[in-house]
């Protein structure tokens, strides 16, 4: 990876698709990536990973077994390894996350919404 | 660490002392912190540890050894270990740093701004 400032809103230009995590970054045994998402996920956990949710624009919910997370603009929320979610967008939510390399995007569940991430 | 929301905003309204970093978050084998900066800080590097810079308000210059990286809101940098690099602030900056738990904040330099980080 390239020396260089990443920027947010040029990352976002370059795709439409949703639900479909481009990595923009990497740190020690982890990645940032970045995803566009509408609608509903599916219920999954990580065993082995703590997932960093933090929101660019929009609002994202995250369904608990127990209660929801409201997540806006400008806040995050890490979900500890473990813990079964489901991320809802009623409208249009550009997120970035940080997980380890390792990390399915849908976690202990193989879903037709199990993709690998590719570089953007 | 509770399995909440964290507001940038709120947490940055908690503080006003510079070069300080605070924690407000922890995955896996990092910890998230913030900080406010203005001024110069010091020529470091890490020497095993891979550091994420966010802005969240402002604009922060990263001066390497062989160029200055213009870091403004909604973007970020990633500074492999190894790479010498100093941060400087004209005006105030409101940072997000993402790095391993063990990460000293002057990395191989002893400073009287080598300071330990804690929660908020």
């Amino acid at each position: 990876m390239k020396l260089e400032v990443i920027i947010f809103k040029e990352k976002f230009s370059l795709f439409t698709d949703r639900w479909s995590s481009k990595i923009i970054g990497e740190m020690n045994d982890s990645y940032v990536k970045i995803a566009k998402l509408q609608g509903e996920f599916v219920w999954h956990l990580h065993e082995n990973e703590d997932e960093m949710f933090l929101i660019i624009q929009g609002t994202l919910t995250i369904r608990l077994r127990d209660r929801d997370l409201v997540v806006n603009e400008g806040e995050f929320v890490i979900i500890p390894r473990g813990v079964e979610h489901m991320p809802v967008a009623e409208e249009e939510v550009y997120l970035m996350m940080l997980e380890p390399k390792t990390t399915v995007n849908t976690g202990n569940v193989e879903s037709d919404r199990t993709v690998e991430a590719d570089w953007i």
